[in-house]
């Protein structure tokens, strides 16, 4: 039997599609960066903690896009958005001559290469058995794809925001997901650790899922709570998700 | 060791990523929809041959194309085209009143599941080891995420025509599949059955590798054949290409 979701009585409508968020949702941004972070800057011989640097690099996500957003800047993905803070950053920290062109090009592309969640690969794995389940992302399809591929994340296909030159939470992005797979939007379910994304989903029709990972940024950082998501479902890991979809 | 090619003497560049054709290239579209053909066929009480008719149902698909590349169709997604063109087919038999509209539709999602060629998985999984392997084929995206996940085909990602909104062998689909993935397009190595597929890849700046499918077509169909395609390389199936690029 398929999950069925009411928002009003009666009404449970199939899901096919599961839709996943990347960065906190199924792999561990923090700790990837930090890491990454912290080897190269040793390397150059920098003092850094790798951790606060990713914290900050990462703080700079949400306007970088708002300014794709607003049309301040044409559309431009997300590569080009890090390095543009990436820049922005080292310069506030006054070492950005410690940093080569390579260098900076090497710390983008750490953004490609992440941690899974633990519990990631199981528990897409059991989706996959009875759902369509995609990677929805900001991430460019490139990045996407390699982060994916490095990770075994066990995806039956990427749609990257790139798509719909558009940044989540733009309704474009999750309509386009639907339209691409050909189904209804209230047939998509959104799977994600922030509510922004799954607000933005819930606008354009998508039923939505709240993952709480609440170390997403760090020991020090402050990652959204169950208790303000107001998800259609909230689950503490994808295979308490599986285990919620009958996988 | 990756493998190179090298077009001119001395100028091996290292390919990158694998684009597979679909239909015929990896999977069997003949014995799939003759199959499904045969079978609805028998249940609507209609004599008819299902080998026959998939072959008849796939002489329409460039046809049909080609009305978009022309610009005499707007943008349309195969699995509209197949409808047209099994409309047509079923009048041209003097067989339409047989199948009713749930029954085209059924047809039409014929060409979503089809059997992978026996090489397939094993040729693309050891593929993956060492490159990014992606679907890049005319099929609309759900199409192919549909057909990639009943074939099991372990692609990193999905390229459709319906990205580019160009028909192979238009420039743009294999110029969107290198711009997507960040790459040049001699970093390219296209791979397919069909000789136009291949040419349209050339002209835009890939690399080229043939796979000899001499059943592509049924036991009377005349499928491409390897001493016509002057490809970079040919191979016979794609655990050959995989050997063939030290995978």
């Amino acid at each position: 039997m398929k999950a069925t979701f009411g928002h009003t009585e009666g009404s449970g409508v199939d899901v096919k599609v599961l839709a996943f968020d990347i960065f906190g949702t199924t792999v561990d941004w923090y700790t990837g960066v930090a890491d990454q972070v912290a080897r190269l800057a040793a390397a150059r011989g920098i003092e850094l903690d790798g951790g606060e640097f990713a914290g900050a690099w990462r703080e700079r996500y949400i306007p970088s896009m708002d300014l794709v957003r607003r049309g301040d800047l044409p559309w431009t993905i997300l590569d080009e958005l890090h390095r543009r803070s990436l820049d922005e950053l080292l310069v506030e920290r006054g070492i950005g001559a410690a940093f080569a062109e390579a260098d900076r090009a090497e710390l983008v592309r750490a953004w490609h290469r992440l941690p899974a969640w633990p519990d990631a690969v199981e528990g897409i794995a059991r989706l996959r058995t009875r759902y369509t389940v995609a990677a929805v992302s900001n991430g460019g399809f490139a990045l996407l794809t390699n982060l994916v591929k490095a990770a075994r994340l066990p995806f039956d296909c990427i749609i990257s925001a790139e798509l719909a030159r558009h940044y989540k939470p733009d309704p474009e992005v999750y309509l386009t997901v639907a339209g691409l797979l050909d189904v209804q939007p209230h047939e998509v379910l959104m799977v994600a650790a922030h509510i922004w994304d799954l607000t933005g989903a819930r606008n354009a029709g998508l039923r939505t899922a709240f993952v709480e990972r609440p170390r997403e940024k760090g020991p020090h950082g402050k990652a959204d709570r169950a208790a303000d998501a107001h998800a259609d479902l909230s689950v503490g890991d994808l295979t308490e998700l599986a285990a919620a979809l009958g996988c």
